[in-house]
C-alpha cells in the first residue's frame, strides 16, 4: 500500500499552475478517499487506472515536476513517453489511452497486450486525470432520474420503487441521486465492502443481508412515501430473476454493474467472490463464460420487469450488448439511457461540466457555487442543484463541483471563474474539467450516440475532432481514449481540462476551450439533424459552413 | 466533368498563405494531372478523395477564402463541419476521415455509412490534401529497390527481373522507380489506361498486350543488363500463376494492385473492367467473392516464386491479409516490406519528407533542390536521388520534390525553406508535408507497425498522440485517418503540413512541428527497443522519461 493524496494550499511544486494541477489532479485520481482501488492504481470503472504501473506514476510526477511552460509532456496508456518543446498556448500534457488498431481491438487482444505491459485501460476520466470520485456522476443520475420523473411519474419519484444494481465509483451514486429525487431506492451489490464505503460517505442509508429485509424495508417506505435507499448485499444475476418470480415490480429497473468488462467487472452468480476471484486467474475464460450467462439471466430479468409494468433503462454499461451477443434477442428493448434522457441536453452543448479546487479549501469550492448562482439567476435546475449538493455531498479528495453546463454559459462561467482567481477571491486555482461522456466528444453507439438520427452513431470522426479542436483552443491537457464505460471495441472519446490560474492567457485560453469544446458538441448534433441542435448553433453564433 | 486546378502565382485568394496553401493542395490533389479519377473527388488508391462530395468540396472552397488567421476549419470526412475561434499558432484546418467505432470497423458498414453521406475514404494522402501524384512515392519505392538490391544483389539490379502489379497511382512508381535502380520490370495491369497514364508521364518505357511479347521484351533487356519497364496488359491472378506453370522465376516478386479494397481496388480475373464494373453494381457480394478468390490464386503464385527463389516482399496493400483470411496459411511466409526494408530507416526519425511550389513554378523547386544538396552535402544518396529525381521526375500538378529526411534534417531544411522564402529566393511560399506512412504516425499491423520488436503492433496510442502533438507545435493542418492504404479496420494514421511563409512566426512553427512530428517516431521506435532509435534520441537529445 502507497498512499497518494494530492499537495494542497498555494505553494507551487512545479514550474507553472498547469503541471502543478495536472499533478494535483492525478494525485487526487488515486487519493484513498476518492479511488476505488488505488493500491492498484484503479481509480473506478472496473480497471479504469490513472497510470500504468507505479514505475510509470513516478516518472510522470517526475516530468511534470521538471517540465517548463512551454512544453507538453506526452503519455501513452499511463506511460510517459516524451517531452517536447510546444509553446505556450499549447497544452502541458497529451493523453492516450487504450487505444487499439480496430481489427484488434477486442478484450482478449488488450488483456494480451495489457500483459506485456504495453497499455492499460483509461476508462474516461481515470486516465485522463478528472474523476472526482462518485460526486462526479450524482449530477447525471440525478437529472436522469429527474427525467424520468417528468416523463412517468408526474414530476416526482416520491413513494416509488428503483431497483438497481452496481454501488462502485460511478453506480454508488445512484441511491443519493434516487432519495435526492424522494425516491425509494434498492441497490443490489455483491461486494459489501462497496455498500459500506457508500454508506460510510452518505451515498447510501442502509445495508441489508437479505432479501426479505430489503423488501420490508423498501415497502414500508414506498408506502410512507418517504426517501430510502438500501444496499443488499446480493448478486444481480440471483435478485432479479427472484423478484420477478415473486412478482415483485418495482417502478424503475436499471443497472450500474460493471458490465463493460465481463472478466474484471462483472461478478457471476454462484461464486462467493473470493472464488471469483481465484478464478479470473485460474480460468478467465469459464470466468467469462459463466459472467456472460449470468449477466444474460439479469437483462432477462429486467426486460421481465419492463414487461410487467416498470419503467427500464440501460444506464450506460452495456450490459445489453453482452446479453444480446449471447442470443438475448431482446437486449435492445430495453432503451439506452442517452437518446431517452440526455440527448436534448447535448442538443444545446449540455454536460457534465465539473470545476476542482487545487487549494483542497472547500470554502473556495462554495465561493464558486454562490458564483453559479450570482451568473445564472434564472436557471432553476441549476439552483435546485447547487442547493442540494452543497446540503448531501461530501467533498472526496480535492473539493469539487459538477454542474451540467450548455453552450456559452460554460465559457462564460469558466472566465469567471479566472476572473475570481485574478481577483484573489479564491485561493489558489481552479481546474475545469469534464467527462468524456458529453455531448462533442464520443462516438458510442451503444451509449451516447445510440440511435443517432442520421444513423452516424458508429462514425467516429467526431471525436478526433473534438481532441484536436482542444488541443488548438489551447486547453491544458486533453486525452483521447477507447473503450471507457463500454468497453474495449464500443467506443472512442475525448477529454479536456483547463486550469483557471487567473492569468490574462489562460482567460483567452479557457473563452476558446469552452466555446469550441462544446460548440463540436452543438455542431454534431446539428450535423445529424436535430432541430434543438440547429437552433442552438444559430442562437449561439456558431459557423457551421453546411447548415 | 469539372476539371479542377489549383491557382499559380503570388496572389492571394485567401485570407493568408496557411489558408491560400490548403486550397491549392485541396485542388492540387484533384487536377485531372495529379489525381485517378478526379471527376468522382478520387485521388488514388481504390476510392481515396479529397472531398466528400461536389457540394462538400465548394463549402470547403469557400469556408478557406473566408478564413481568418486565427480561424480553424473543421473537416469531418471531406465535408466542413465548422469554423472556430482558435489562436495564429494552431492550425487552419483539422481533419478527420473514415474513423469508426472498433466493432464497426469493417468494410461493410463503412459502405453502408458511406452510402448514406456520412462519411469517405480518406486513404493517408488524399483526404488531407498532400498527394503530390506518383512522383510522392517514386522515392519510397526507389529507396526500397535500392536496399533489396544492396540486400539481395550485391547494390544493383542491372539484369534482374522484378515483376509486380498494379499500375496506379501509388503502383505506377514502381516501374520507374526500378529501372532508376537498373532493373527490368514487368508490371501486371488489368486497366490499360493506367499503363498509358505511366508511358504518358514517363513512368513507364512500354506496354505489351500478351505475355510472351512481355516476356521476350524483359528477357532480351535481362540478358543484356538495360534497365526496361513493361507494362503488360493483364490481370495478375491470371498472369502470376502461368509464370509459376512455365517455371519463369523472377528476382523479386512483390504487388502494389488495390488488395485493401476488394471491391473497388482489386479486379477479380476472368471479366473485363466493364464486366467487373457490372458486377460491382449488380451484386457486390459476389464481386467481392470472385476477388478475393483472385487475390488468393495471386498471393499463392507469388509464394510459389518465394519458393523457387525470388525475393519476395508484401508492398503494404493489404494482399496477405486477404489471401490469409480466406484460408491461404503461407500467406504471412511472404514479409512486410517495411520490417523487411524501412524500419531502420523509422528508428532515425526518416520518412517520406515532401514540399510544393505554391507559386506553380519549377524554378522554385530547382532552387530547393540546390538547398538540399548544399545543406546536406554529405549524404551521398540525399545527392544520388536528387541528380536522378531531377533528371527522370516530370511534375504533375505543382512542382513538389519528396526527400526522405530523418531527425534534425528535417526541421533544419524546414527552417531553411522558410528563410529563402523571407529573403525573396523563392516566388512563393513553399508547403512542407509528408505521407501518413512515416515514422510516428501510423498504428498498422500489416504494414508500418508489422512485427515490432515489443509486440505493439496494435497499439493506436501513438498515432493519436502524433496528431495531438502536431496540433499542438502549430502545424497548418493536421489530419486523422482510418483505412488509408491497408483498408477498414487495418490502420490509424496521422499527417500534418506546415506551410513556410517566411514569417517568424511560420519559422517557430516549422522548428516545433518538423522536431516534434518525427521526434514522436524515434520516441515511438525507443520506446519498442529498437537500439537504433535509442541511440537516434541520444544523439538529438529527445527527453523520453523512461528511457
Ligand atoms: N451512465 C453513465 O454515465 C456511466 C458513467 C460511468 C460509468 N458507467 C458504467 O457503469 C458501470 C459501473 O461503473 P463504476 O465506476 O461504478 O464501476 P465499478 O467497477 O467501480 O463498480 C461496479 C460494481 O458492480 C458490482 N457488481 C459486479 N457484478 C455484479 C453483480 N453480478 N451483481 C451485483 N453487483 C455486481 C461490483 O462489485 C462493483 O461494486 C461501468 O460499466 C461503467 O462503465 C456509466
Ligand atoms: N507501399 C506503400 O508505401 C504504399 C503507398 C501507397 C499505397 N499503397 C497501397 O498500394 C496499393 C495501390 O495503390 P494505388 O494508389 O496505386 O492504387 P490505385 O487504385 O490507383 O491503383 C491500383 C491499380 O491496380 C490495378 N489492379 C486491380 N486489380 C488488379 C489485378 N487483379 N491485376 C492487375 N491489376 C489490378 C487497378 O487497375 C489499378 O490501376 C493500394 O492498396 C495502396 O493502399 C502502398
Amino acid at each position: 500500500a502507497r498512499p497518494v493524496r494530492a499537495p494542497r494550499g498555494t505553494a507551487l511544486t512545479c514550474k507553472g499552475w498547469e503541471q502543478e494541477a495536472a499533478l494535483r489532479m492525478l494525485m487526487n485520481n488515486l487519493d484513498p478517499d476518492v479511488a476505488e482501488r488505488p493500491d492498484d492504481l484503479v481509480v473506478y470503472g472496473g480497471t479504469g487506472r490513472a497510470a500504468r504501473s507505479w514505475e510509470a506514476f513516478d516518472a510522470i510526477v517526475a516530468a511534470l515536476r521538471a517540465l517548463e511552460g512551454d512544453e507538453t509532456l506526452v503519455v501513452q496508456s499511463g506511460k510517459p513517453v516524451a517531452v517536447l518543446r510546444t509553446h505556450a498556448a499549447a497544452p502541458r500534457v497529451v493523453i492516450a489511452n487504450s487505444n487499439l488498431v480496430p481489427r484488434f481491438a477486442t478484450w482478449d487482444e488488450f488483456r494480451r497486450l495489457e500483459q506485456l505491459g504495453l497499455t492499460m485501460y483509461g476508462q474516461m476520466t481515470a486516465g485522463s486525470w478528472i474523476y472526482i470520485g462518485s460526486q462526479g456522476i450524482v449530477q447525471g443520475t440525478y437529472e436522469t432520474f429527474a427525467a424520468v420523473a417528468n416523463r412517468h411519474f408526474g414530476g416526482s419519484l416520491a413513494g416509488r420503487l428503483v431497483l438497481t444494481a452496481g454501488l462502485g465509483g460511478m453506480g454508488g451514486a445512484q441511491t443519493l441521486a434516487g432519495t435526492m429525487n424522494g425516491a425509494v431506492v434498492l441497490g443490489v451489490e455483491v461486494d459489501e465492502s462497496r455498500i459500506d464505503k457508500r454508506l460510510a460517505t452518505g451515498y447510501c442509508d442502509r445495508k441489508a443481508h437479505d432479501l426479505d429485509e430489503a423488501l420490508a424495508q423498501v415497502e414500508h417506505a414506498r408506502r410512507s412515501g418517504s426517501a430510502l435507499s438500501v444496499g443488499l448485499v446480493g448478486n444481480a444475476a440471483d435478485v432479479l430473476p427472484e423478484l420477478v418470480r415473486r412478482g415483485v415490480v418495482p417502478d424503475v429497473v436499471t443497472d450500474q454493474t460493471s458490465a463493460h468488462d465481463m472478466l474484471h467487472g462483472y461478478v457471476p452468480a454462484g461464486l462467493t467472490l473470493a472464488e471469483a476471484a481465484a478464478l479470473r486467474v485460474d480460468d478467465p475464460a469459464e470466468y467469462v463464460r459463466r459472467s456472460t450467462a449470468s449477466a444474460v439471466r439479469h437483462v432477462a430479468a429486467m426486460r421481465a420487469l419492463q414487461k410487467a409494468g416498470a419503467v427500464a433503462f440501460d444506464y450506460g454499461n452495456n450490459i445489453r450488448t453482452v446479453a444480446y451477443d449471447a442470443g438475448f434477442a431482446e437486449a435492445f428493448e430495453i432503451p439506452g439511457f442517452v437518446p431517452e434522457y440526455i440527448r436534448p441536453l447535448f442538443c444545446e452543448g449540455k454536460g457534465p461540466f465539473r470545476w476542482v479546487a487545487l487549494s483542497g479549501d472547500p470554502a473556495d469550492i462554495h465561493r464558486t457555487d454562490a458564483l453559479a448562482l450570482e451568473l445564472f439567476p434564472h436557471d432553476h435546475a441549476l439552483r435546485r442543484w447547487i442547493t442540494l449538493a452543497r446540503e448531501k455531498i461530501h467533498f472526496q479528495g480535492l473539493p469539487a463541483r459538477i454542474c451540467w453546463l450548455g453552450q456559452g454559459d460554460r465559457a462564460r462561467f469558466g472566465v469567471a471563474l479566472n476572473d475570481l482567481v485574478a481577483r484573489g477571491e479564491l485561493s489558489a486555482p481552479i481546474v475545469i474539467g469534464r467527462d468524456h461522456l458529453d455531448t462533442g466528444s464520443v462516438a458510442s453507439p451503444f451509449r451516447e450516440t445510440e440511435a443517432m438520427r442520421d444513423g452516424s452513431d458508429a462514425i467516429a470522426d467526431w471525436a478526433i475532432l473534438n481532441a484536436l479542436v482542444n488541443v488548438a483552443s489551447g486547453a491544458s491537457w486533453v486525452s483521447f481514449h477507447h473503450g471507457g464505460g463500454v468497453g474495449i471495441g464500443n467506443s472512442l472519446h475525448a477529454g479536456q481540462v483547463t486550469v483557471a490560474d487567473g492569468s490574462p492567457l489562460m482567460r483567452e485560453r479557457l473563452q476558446r476551450v469552452l466555446t469550441n469544446d462544446p460548440g463540436m458538441g452543438v455542431a454534431r448534433h446539428a450535423d445529424a439533424g436535430y432541430p434543438e441542435a440547429i437552433a442552438a448553433a444559430s442562437r449561439h453564433g456558431l459557423n457551421l459552413p453546411m447548415r
